[in-house]
């Protein structure tokens, strides 16, 4: 661990966000201990690390705190430059699509999913439903001009955009399972479903993607713990 | 122009996101033509640069469209690496604490002073402000640590924090005229106070920063005009 400077990262497991820094720290062969927060439970280190936000992924390099997980991600892009390949694109163009898109996922997309638990009604749900599907329509053509026929976002290795969309499939399949639907669908995001694969299958992805089963049972205990809790309102 | 392949900026006056990009592109030394944008509508060069989220600023270098005001900021620090100073920290550390930063305010600060507008009742009128005035106290915190008794967040000359906070400073001065309060006070958040007078008196800024009695009169146009408008539930 030491020639890595002292690597930590406070998470949790079925965190899409945790995941993001854990590919990072993999595909710059970044060695780190993982301080695993228990469910509904923050700890002293997590607090103090992360005063302003109080949430994970917080990572800890030579016990200095990183937050928020994309920040986390160009971090370890710049922190170790020349471990690995590049995380973001080098183009300065490249790099801004980027961003935008991952932004995109992070301010509309994973928002658009999350609605999907919270609509009220058949129809709320529908529309939800409908709202994860255009965006992932997009996220399909934004594919095909930015892969430019490469495997990955990130041309033939698992880039940023991949590591930002790519963290959130564990929870876009819990989702097609609880509403039994196929939301990443062949056969209208051929170019997605198939890049979905080749992620997940990826050296630096597969030990930290959570099983879908797995996954499911932890999103069902938390939508029963907010059910039982009383209304914020 | 030539020499800069062709920059121009899609964008409107009161806007503080507008003015990021421009400060950036001033820093740099970069010319670009201004396409303003009318009030209430939409030029079809908007929504063909930006068709996802439609908004301005969008930055059209050679024709290449790059949206969202961070990420176009760090766009201009990628595409003009050798003209004028470094936007972003060179510091992989400092880089991160500066996107951390970034990030609060357009996902916390900012929606809680727009809050204020929003606040039915006195009682949520007040509880929006104090809102502001922790955000500030937190900003005025992290201006001591990142600054280190430098003028700026970015050191001796105005760098992606600065931007970020600087260019809301319009709307802060309009909300503090709007509500008969001081919320840059300079009891106390002083460092903060006296940053803010730098920002606006640097030559990237003075040209570009609004003056409050007129963008005071726009917020009561804006204002008066939802007012007006069917309410949207």
């Amino acid at each position: 661990m030491a020639k890595d400077g002292d690597v930590k990262l406070i998470g949790a497991w079925p965190s899409p966000f945790v995941m993001r820094p854990r590919i990072a720290l993999n595909l710059k062969g970044v060695e780190y201990e993982f301080l695993e927060e228990k469910f509904g439970a923050k700890s002293d280190l997590l607090l103090r690390s992360n005063p302003v936000h109080k949430k994970i992924p917080v990572l800890l390099h030579a016990d200095r705190p990183v937050c928020e997980s994309l920040v986390i991600v160009q971090y370890v892009d710049d922190a170790w430059p020349s471990s690995g390949p590049s995380i973001l694109p080098s183009d300065p163009y490249d790099r801004a699509t980027a961003r935008f898109w991952a932004a995109y996922i992070d301010e509309k997309w994973f928002p658009s999913m999350t609605g999907i638990a919270k609509a009220q009604g058949e129809e709320a749900k529908k529309a939800a439903l409908d709202q994860v599907a255009e965006g992932l329509s997009l996220l399909e053509d934004a594919f095909g001009k930015i892969s430019k026929g490469k495997p990955f976002f990130g041309g033939d290795t698992v880039g940023f955009l991949d590591i930002a969309l790519g963290c959130l499939l564990g929870w876009l399949r819990v989702t097609e399972k609880m509403n039994g639907v196929k939301l990443l669908d062949e056969a209208k995001v051929p170019g997605l479903a198939k890049w979905a694969e080749r992620f997940c299958a990826d050296d630096a992805v597969k030990g930290v993607m959570p099983e879908t089963d797995k996954l499911a049972e932890f999103a069902k205990l938390i939508m029963a713990k907010f059910k039982a809790a009383p209304s914020p309102q």
